[in-house]
């Protein structure tokens, strides 16, 4: 017999009682493994997720979660070879198991690089810019994201056993979550096998991935205020979650990710002899077999204009007829096997209730000539079809109601672009559009209709045809998910992804206290000189609030023609008193705004070589007062926020710069950036 | 008989068969109107909202929708007296009555400024950056927010008629959705007051505000996808909501801000002595009676240190004890009724349930004093009642669970802060938590610890307390909502509320297609040089993608050093090869950053008085490779987005600016930010 997949629960690998359920090879009908059938204490596992994993989690930063993934990403990317192997027996072709390995491992990679260069050193995340509540300035607010104290569980799909589980993983670990990981039974022993490589890794903190090997009856029971579930499935199983009584009533978050009746439209400007011509219907084509059609995000409704459905159906039956079916163990087949014999029938059913509103165009929908086409394989043992494309009849609604899961796409007419983009909403939500153009106008058109009823759209054509990624693949920084039937919900997208786990709060308080409880200066917040230049504290002895207030210079008529002639910069404005007094802002001769900024950096700036490495950036520079002839500024540079880089012997300071003038009218006002050592001098 | 409120529907006021209920003056129980049952069709006006409002609404921009905001702001502000009016029938004294209609028409001014500040003069929204796809730079993504086509249907509260519709009314308008406004029962003549002063005034479009004077019994039946819900009040109605089967099946999003147990805290560093002590009491004094503490943020739970109990209680109740409680037309009266006598007993009913967990510290549960205590009003035709002090017993699990929607509140004790936010986070999710405290390690400890338990964290102390808006005032540019019991919703926050209201979509395209679909210029994108400088081109004559490709100029080490003199910026990277030759960014000396975009507006400046008036600011500017002695830069400097001002003769021009040296390496990556005239010369 064998093996019985075992969980991994509170910090050790179960081994359930029984025998479990047959797992079958897609392709052979072999016995690959056994699945459990119940037995685990889900609140137990709950309770190990949130005492060790998440303390221990959010013990750490941004920055340092970060540095695990993508420890993680490289142990997972040295034994990749063993999770292929095991990846044919779902049916995968080698291509397909890229798409589920190499991208699961890609999208840590990902992360792990946001998580450094988009999050900061810290464990919250500050949202958007300080609001002045009060004219005063002594009351203020700050939006901040705060991680929850709870768990994620992802309940998963059968189709991607590893991106799955860590496209979900990724983004909940950088936001402090632990995770209880459950996948769908039919490609279990896949997930089993990467868990078991993270897990002896030793890499995540404890208690951060548990994995339930088994059904999810109880899992949700388990769950309360804090604790989210992320579904990925059809929509019928979306709908039971929905009806949970610790979703609908105790405050446990839901997000789903559901398949749903994608759409390609071929814009009306390309004909057969351009090259979105070829495009279009090599992405149909592409779209319906790879992975053998099941993906949420395949194309099941290829949108034409009515006077190019002959070509374009004769176009794709002419691909589809190269793709080469069989066992993917067989470097020829191009299509491998779906899932599990059940999963064809479903498709087989879907087809026959497509056939009410549309015919077959090209395939064998009952699999009769399977036997001679195939390249290895048995039609009977392995779950085998060839791609269906379907032609629907005039006004049609079968093509956006029943999805088939599997290599099957119907081609529907449209006539007029508002019809096109009528057709594709009648999907009611989905993950993912694409529409083939090369026209700019088409572009816009179609963007802006498809974009509320949908999470992505690909916009395809000969200049990124070379390195688009196509219409089914999620990329880690875009969102992923969509409106409506594909669920509601949203997932990856960079940092949106992780910052969807945490809680949005709005702080308010004044900006001492406000500058105390996120670690970042706030304007009207102490400035304390401490009696050195901060220019000579290494990033070990600067503290938030440390300020240099600089000396005063005046800026003279001479000073701005001199600048205006030295720079080039000779704008009227700076150069040419009659021209400026004309000008509605300044009604006069100002000094350029890099005269100021140049000036207040002469000011602030202490010159011997110390722990400031150097100046990278300024942002939000804002010009709020002219200089003229004759006024006299001075500059305070007040640390604002310390990023120190894990990977470096140096770290990121932003500083608050505030230029005034005789009359303390702030003239100009942004922040500097700079890189300051650790230490100083450098220990060597 | 008290006239039958009606409905504004399909573009017409519309009044129900029958003669409805009576709805009676909270304080004197005379009829001030009657409320319909039935009768209208839910469908029509679903769709007149999708067929006439909407379309109207999103053909206007951002900066025109904010532009109609302001002006029913101004409109609501000179007709006010006629809602105080109506509102003391409400039980409102005039201080709670400013509450809910000036606070309304504040929400309306605020939204008005944030559409215009922080959104494009555009219909779509872009969210954050360009991502490069591919490593050619042919394939990038950008994320956008695009207008629903639906409608947002408001079910509100009786507690604020009037701020309850502004608030949702005008985040969904600036997001391009019409509204239909379903008010509670209770206190329906008062909205319905303040919708017949919007329908006269014809400032919004017709079919962006509708009224539904009647149940709610089969509205959401007439939603589906693309339409949302949001609701406020209490959790059981909540949960009917989030069973409906267009929430759970059909694609409506449900928004819910509920009720909740919210909190606050007195520090452990605060003693009688300091004024934080009497901040502490009279926060809690004001939320228990404002509004007669019908407010869904109000305190339920006053935290404190274990020893400071008694004295915290002694302060509170010697406050409440000088609560005037009657009718609100006496001017003398500082707490008015309740909504209704039925909801005093709800109330009541909720001590009682409290009482297991808690004793009455201060007050009088049962009303029996209440005849002789009265300010004006009967006590048995008016909902009035005292506030009511409870001190929980050690354990209780009631002040956890019970909610008195009065002016009920309850102490309980902490001993050391974590156990003060375990209390807290015992709510299960609440709105709003305050914390009184002039303690920054307590500040942060506080925040961090309740954020994720709370949509708002107020951090209250003698230096923000004049400015303070209070614990349980939800503010236009902070978000409103809560986790968990607070029914997990998000709404306000500035731009934030808008977006909700939004659909999010990845968009992946050719850059010079991204272009064409978004408006905005994209880096990779052609640029274009139309043989006129575009610095000579009025708002008018500009296109996004115009450019100017700058001559060159060579950057002497003179240049460096004369720059170094003159500015005072003489950082030793500038100045010392040596010591510059020790710094592990540069090895050697370079130009100053300043110097280098210094330089680049004189190559890129047209001198002359022409169109362009002023350069008001710079965003993102990074300094990518060192400019050394000898190098030769070059600027192309693009028109990236055209924002022309509703109010005035110029718009915004944000700019691209490259500067790249003589091996085409980008030494400098900025935004110039300018005003430009929209004609020129000015038409005079």
């Amino acid at each position: 017999m064998s093996p019985l997949l075992e969980s991994y629960a509170a910090g050790r690998w179960v081994r359930a009682a029984g025998d479990g359920e047959p797992l079958l090879d897609a392709a052979t009908g072999e016995e690959v493994a056994r699945f459990p059938t119940g037995g685990l204490d889900f609140a137990a596992m709950a309770d190990h997720a949130k005492k060790v994993g998440g303390p221990a989690l959010r013990a750490l930063t941004f920055h340092e979660r970060a540095g695990l993934l993508k420890a993680l990403a490289k142990h997972l990317m040295a034994r990749k070879e063993e999770l292929y192997a095991l990846s044919v027996r779902t049916g995968a072709t080698t291509r397909d198991t890229a798409v589920d390995v190499d991208g699961g491992i890609g999208t840590l990679f990902s992360y792990a690089s946001k998580g450094v260069r988009e999050l900061p050193n810290d464990t919250i995340v500050l949202d958007g810019g300080t609001e002045r509540l009060g004219k005063g300035g002594t009351f203020v607010g700050q939006h901040l994201y705060a991680s929850r104290p709870g768990v994620a569980v992802q309940i998963n799909a059968f189709n991607f056993p590893v991106w799955g589980m860590l496209e979900k993983l990724a983004p909940a670990f950088l936001a402090g979550l632990p995770s209880i990981v459950k996948p769908a039974a039919q490609t279990a022993y896949l997930t089993e096998a990467a868990v078991r490589q993270i897990i002896e890794s030793g890499i995540l903190p404890e208690g951060t991935l548990q994995l339930v090997s088994g059904g999810p009856e109880g899992l949700l029971d388990a769950l309360t205020v804090q604790d989210s579930v992320a579904f990925t499935g059809s929509a019928r199983t979306a709908g039971i979650l929905r009806r949970h009584p610790n979703v609908l009533d105790g405050g446990v978050v839901l997000g789903v990710e559901a398949d749903s009746l994608n759409c390609s439209i071929l814009g009306p400007d390309v004909t057969p002899h351009d090259p979105e011509f070829d495009l279009f219907v090599k992405g149909v084509a592409t779209e319906m077999t790879v992975k053998a059609g099941q993906k949420c995000t395949a194309i099941r409704r290829v949108i034409v204009p009515e006077a190019m459905a002959d070509r374009v159906v004769e176009a794709i039956s002419a691909r589809l007829a190269k793709v080469t079916v069989g066992d993917p163990r067989n470097p020829d087949v191009r299509m491998g096997a779906l899932a599990s014999l059940a999963q064809r029938n479903e498709v087989r059913k879907a087809v026959e209730a497509l056939q009410a509103g549309a015919e077959i165009a090209y395939g064998d929908p009952d699999g009769k000539a399977l036997g001679t086409t195939l390249l290895d394989g048995d039609p009977e043992r392995g779950a085998f079809m060839t791609p269906l494309l379907l032609r629907a009849r005039p006004g049609a609604a079968e093509p956006h109601d029943v999805e088939p899961f599997g290599p099957v796409s119907t081609v529907l007419t449209y006539d007029g672009l508002d019809s096109a983009i009528e057709l594709a909403a009648r999907g009611k939500g989905s993950l993912a559009a694409s529409v083939v153009t090369h026209d700019p106008a088409v572009a816009r058109t179609v963007v802006v209709g498809l974009a509320p009823w949908h999470g992505r759209v690909l916009v395809l054509d000969r200049d990124d045809a070379g390195e688009s990624t196509g219409h089914g693949s999620p990329l880690p920084v875009l969102v992923h998910g969509g409106p409506g039937r594909a669920g509601g919900g949203e997932e990856l997208g960079g940092v949106r992804g992780v910052l969807h786990h945490m809680q949005r709060t709005a702080v308010q308080a004044s900006p001492d206290l406000l500058t105390a409880a996120t670690g970042r200066w706030t304007a009207g917040a102490r400035r304390v000189d401490s009696g050195v230049h901060p220019f000579r504290k290494s990033l070990a002895d600067l503290r938030i609030g440390d300020t240099i207030s600089s000396a005063e210079r005046t800026v003279t008529l001479e000073d701005i023609g001199h600048f205006a002639e030295f720079t080039g910069d000779t704008f009227y404005a700076h150069t040419d008193a009659e021209a400026a007094s004309r000008n509605p802002l300044f009604g006069g001769i100002v000094a350029h705004g890099y005269l100021v900024v140049s000036l207040a950096a002469g000011l602030f700036v202490d010159p011997a070589p110390g722990p400031v490495l150097a100046n990278f950036g300024v942002d939000g520079l804002r010009f709020l007062t002219p200089v003229k002839a004759g006024d006299t500024i001075k500059v305070a540079l007040t640390v604002k926020q310390i990023t120190p880089r894990t990977s470096a012997d140096y770290g990121e300071v932003r500083w608050d710069a505030s230029v005034t003038n005789q009359e303390d009218q702030v003239v100009a006002a942004y922040d500097v950036l700079t890189l300051v050592a650790k230490t100083w001098p450098p220990s060597e």
